[in-house]
């Protein structure tokens, strides 16, 4: 770990209020901007807060890594007692394997992966756990494991309202198990949901009734998975589940200030970006654009917050430049400064990221690779 | 170079009529999906148009290597007339530079990497060309030259209408004229404009007042550089312009297809993707979300055309899933289906990859790293 101290004359934390003066010039010396940031300090708090909640409920933590999208960070939610981890691509997991994380549940339908062999490779390393919608996708990962000389564990994935991936009953999803029943090199190993927010008693209803028809199968859903940040507030309303698997909780965002489970002083991850241009009166140009913090407004507004000057907007991104308005501040930044940008959405801004700057308030303690960044099968 | 061949059979160019069956078993099988395509044939033959549009004008062709972040396509267009390259992020300029490409022009305001020491390393190596619309980032570059030992270029970014970076009158322009005849360490290189669409006669008048007081300072505009890959139907109508550079050219998109300057015939770049959820009759769920095409629509609707189902509507994205609208198409995919993706904005679809899978007609012939991706400053 590479530790650069931007002052040891100034080791207090730095708070929002703060112009963050002594970190801005060490993080602009030593990487220039933009410059994705996180603050360790935040991150832990963050990971226990999580931890505890499951805790709370009783139900085992299942942290998805697609936000932070590094071995590192994952073995510290498995060291604060986190079960295992959850994955959304192949590439994903395979980083996260050779890193010694054994506990591995792949939250979606693996086509392109099981079809170019890497999903039998991995399994031949270890025993994962994948889940389906579909007889094509479970006859892929049969041969799959056949491939691997090692069953599948296999969750069945049900949509009880987010319209995504998932089937839609649990006379669908009793179909799926009866396939897996009969196919010996599938071991099914429950069912994975992702309830909308006011979704959780349509969820039990379903879960109710599957777990009847699994019973006369002779089956047990041993994992009954619910998911998402936003749902910390209906942990526990699940009879049956098993376990969590939350993601942005470790960053946190605009997002999920929006949604109430997060301040802003939960925000562990921001982008600094310098302000590059400023023509106009009312105008100004980030050095932060679409290939920084993405176009994804996650249905908000504007395209982050900057901490310096909430009142200016970032109302508009080129691919490197990102457009302020700044009718409605006062005081407005001048070429040269130095922002603080929260994201809508951190998991995508993460992901255009081949490090991230760790800090502990003012102090440069580490750079973390994104690992997994780009693994896109 | 990896060469693999999709079938020995089967040696005929694909056409978009076509299932291309046998590349798409050979992508899967090779590397899984979703999986970023170039067709090396259609690349070429764009490469020289957009060097025939340059040299019919009579301007230099200066390609914005933006589009494709590969030292290996730069160094095609420039075996194909190209006279140097642009560049966005000093990062990119890195890794052209290390490729033995010499001449660079950074076509934005780089305080970030100036401040960060990273210019003046790269200045050392070879003699760049950077632009600024401001004192600030001049005074940056000076320093910089002085630390590298080397005087610097420097193009004044002019705006005549998009409201990005660039100083917004010749006024302007010419202050910073004088301020880089005063500074021993700068020279002056040239302007930068960056037309709107309908903006080229008033770039014209701002080029000749510019130009004008330029010959009163006893300065001459060697480059006079324009941009953009839709104003290719303005090119040859600034007087005076010495240069083009236009990026999505190589590649184009929805986007190009909408200005009118592509068909679907000239766009390179497709992502493979699977059909990998089929719940509900008019829905489909791809294993391309944003984290692979982006959220950014370029002002279209939807999120891609796909060429085996163009009625189908990809109309939202989670990270990793693309949701799919089938009401408006009989024909409808079925779980498993391999299907092309033309994306809406081909630079930032290329950003998210690590590396570009190269074929001519059927056959896979390269992997092209993506080797300036994700180089922010």
């Amino acid at each position: 770990m590479k530790t650069v101290t931007a002052s040891s004359a100034n080791n207090e934390s730095a708070s929002d209020s703060s112009n963050n003066d002594e970190l801005k010039n060490a993080l602009i010396s030593n990487f220039g901007t933009p410059c994705a940031v996180i603050d360790l300090d935040v991150v832990e708090r963050n990971i226990a807060r999580a931890q505890t909640l499951c805790d709370e409920a009783g139900v085992a933590n299942r942290p998805h890594i697609k936000t932070h999208k590094s071995p590192l960070l994952a073995n510290m939610q498995i060291a604060a007692g986190a079960q295992g981890i959850t994955c959304q691509k192949l590439g994903e997991a395979e980083v996260m394997a050779e890193a010694g994380i054994s506990d591995i549940l792949l939250a979606t339908n693996l086509l392109g992966a099981a079809r170019s062999g890497r999903l039998a490779a991995l399994q031949q390393q270890l025993p994962l756990k994948v889940c389906a919608d579909n007889t094509v996708s479970l006859a892929a990962y049969a041969q799959a494991a056949k491939d691997a000389k090692r069953a599948i564990d296999v969750l069945i994935e049900c949509d009880t309202g987010q319209q995504r991936a998932g089937v839609e009953t649990p006379e669908e999803a009793l179909a799926l198990a009866r396939y897996i029943k009969d196919e010996p090199m599938l071991n099914f190993a429950g069912v994975l949901f992702y309830p909308p927010l006011d979704g959780w008693p349509r969820t039990q209803q379903f879960f109710n009734q599957l777990a009847t028809g699994l019973a006369e199968l002779g089956l047990e859903a041993a994992i009954v998975s619910t998911g998402g940040t936003p749902n910390f507030c209906n942990i526990g309303n699940l009879k049956g589940a098993t376990e969590h698997r939350a993601g942005t909780c470790i960053f946190n965002d605009l997002m999920m200030i929006k949604t109430g489970f997060a301040t802003q002083d939960d925000c562990a991850y921001r982008v600094y970006s310098s302000v590059v241009s400023r023509a106009g009166e009312n105008r100004g140009i980030l050095d932060a654009g679409s290939k920084t913090l993405t176009s994804d407004t996650g249905g908000m507004e504007d395209f982050g917050l900057i901490i310096e000057h909430p009142a200016a907007r970032i109302h508009k991104f080129a691919e490197e430049h990102g457009f302020l308005d700044l009718s409605a501040t006062n005081h407005k930044p001048e070429v040269g400064d130095i922002v603080r940008i929260i994201p809508n959405h951190v998991c995508v801004s993460v992901n255009m990221m081949d490090q991230l700057v760790a800090v502990r308030g003012e102090n440069i303690v580490d750079v973390i690779p994104v690992a997994a960044r780009g693994k896109l099968v």
